[in-house]
């Protein structure tokens, strides 16, 4: 079984890397479409152009089941994604549905926050997920979380008060709708790096009880799980590979996607092959 | 005279600004190729594709002449442009050699301070630029610049502590380098929105003698003016228009480029049209 992994860039590495555990008798290609990141300021039109073709590259290396591990992409292209990969019998997973159920798991007050860049808040469709499912949210675009952590400015002062401030709008955006939030949704896969950040931050700011933090990668992974298991492609711990066989695309500089790649995956990128998607 | 001026985004359009009001009796057209920004952040081969294909349009839509008002394309690309441009008897100005002949024209102590984005400072061209006119220069880059005025933090306290601490950095290595720089380039066109704020932190770091900030926008246009001059397409009162006609293309949403591009050129810009350049 050939898994398809994408994103704009390294950040659907921590998906990855959720996956590489959990599903460990596959095949795994990561394409990461760094020549025309970041996708999350960009238009919907455009977006699922460039979602399209990385999908149909996936494909064209045979694999068998894409998981869309960019939110900016599963918020406005998976329709599109589907429409290319589903002809060929390919199921496509994105990451807003899994995040949105784990909130919806989660909740107890029934009424979550998310993060996410400003397409994917744009687009509303964690919002839309997570009322198909019951919940009230509220949805706040942080445009930049991604340029500080690209930044490695993950323990610092300055994104300690950018994330701050975005948060203390969030919080008083939720006072203001009578929300009584008990769970925030990382809707960016860049966002786990800052996870003890924003947990700092959120505890500051509902100093009785806190939102729990939910990333959306973990949630993801299970979700692919889920659906191979029921494609018969199970988990076997005779045939497990201990690190089961990844390959590492790119569409620019496969330098700098191995350095800030490794911090992503939490573990080293060996080799990475550069790929011309046109454009 | 159709002069065709061409950046990643609408920072450009500060050159476009200073070009306005020089060189009345032409027709401009503005390229921002918006769907495949950031180039700052992306590999030479990467930023000269983009760059070449941007400026094949131009031509394409009979530019007589090009501007290359980003200062990464400039710092990459000029010589593939080039090679694109001259054959058809079209010549090239980029943004680079004027922001460094500036320097040159203003320091006493011949030693230039430079910030501009990762990939402009990663090729040195200014470094280049300055020693070909026998100044010594020292060149930063500040990532978090263009995410920060592209969020619209001009005057904001964030802003101000991500360009003390650059600029701090960048002080220290000018005084372990025993340079006595009394100039600093703004090696960017998205920079000039956040003169104030880098104006004030100079005076802060360098209480005896603040280093005079430079803007390559200005300096840009005065090499325009002096090359169209020399091809007798002289400023003309008697046919100079009030407001030159102008026309603006992006490679992506033309309503955020509108709304960003009027802080940039510091006029409203009408109508935008979409073009697709591929990828």
């Amino acid at each position: 079984m050939k898994i398809g992994v994408f994103d704009s860039g390294v950040g659907g590495l921590t998906v990855l890397r959720a996956l590489l555990p959990r599903i460990a008798n596959a095949e795994y290609l990561y394409l990461g479409d760094t020549a025309r990141l970041p996708y999350g300021s960009k238009s919907q039109t455009t977006i699922a152009r460039y979602a399209v073709s990385s999908s149909q590259f996936l494909i064209d290396q045979g694999c068998e089941f894409l998981v869309i591990a960019c939110n900016t992409a599963s918020a406005l292209a998976l329709e599109e994604i589907r429409q290319t990969a589903e002809p060929h019998g390919i199921p496509v997973v994105g990451v807003i549905g899994p995040g949105a159920a784990a909130a919806a798991a989660g909740t107890a007050t029934r009424d979550a926050l998310v993060v996410a860049t400003s397409a994917t808040v744009q687009s509303h469709a964690y919002a839309a997920a997570c009322q198909r499912l019951g919940l009230r949210s509220l949805e706040k675009a942080c445009p930049l979380l991604v340029p500080l952590v690209e930044e490695g400015w993950i323990d610092h002062a300055v994104t300690a008060e950018v994330v701050r401030l975005y948060l203390s709008e969030l919080h008083q955006q939720a006072a203001e709708a009578c929300l009584q939030p008990d769970t925030i949704v990382l809707g960016c896969t860049h966002y786990p790096l800052l996870r003890p950040v924003i947990e700092a931050a959120v505890a500051k700011l509902w100093p009785g009880a806190p939102p729990r933090v939910i990333d959306s990668a973990e949630a993801t992974a299970n979700e692919v799980e889920r659906q191979l298991a029921a494609h018969t492609v199970v988990k076997n711990a005779t045939t497990t590979h201990l690190s089961p066989p990844t390959s590492f695309f790119a569409t620019d500089s496969v330098a700098k996607f191995c350095q800030l790649g490794t911090r992503f995956l939490g573990q080293p990128i060996g080799e990475v092959k550069l790929v011309d998607l046109g454009g």
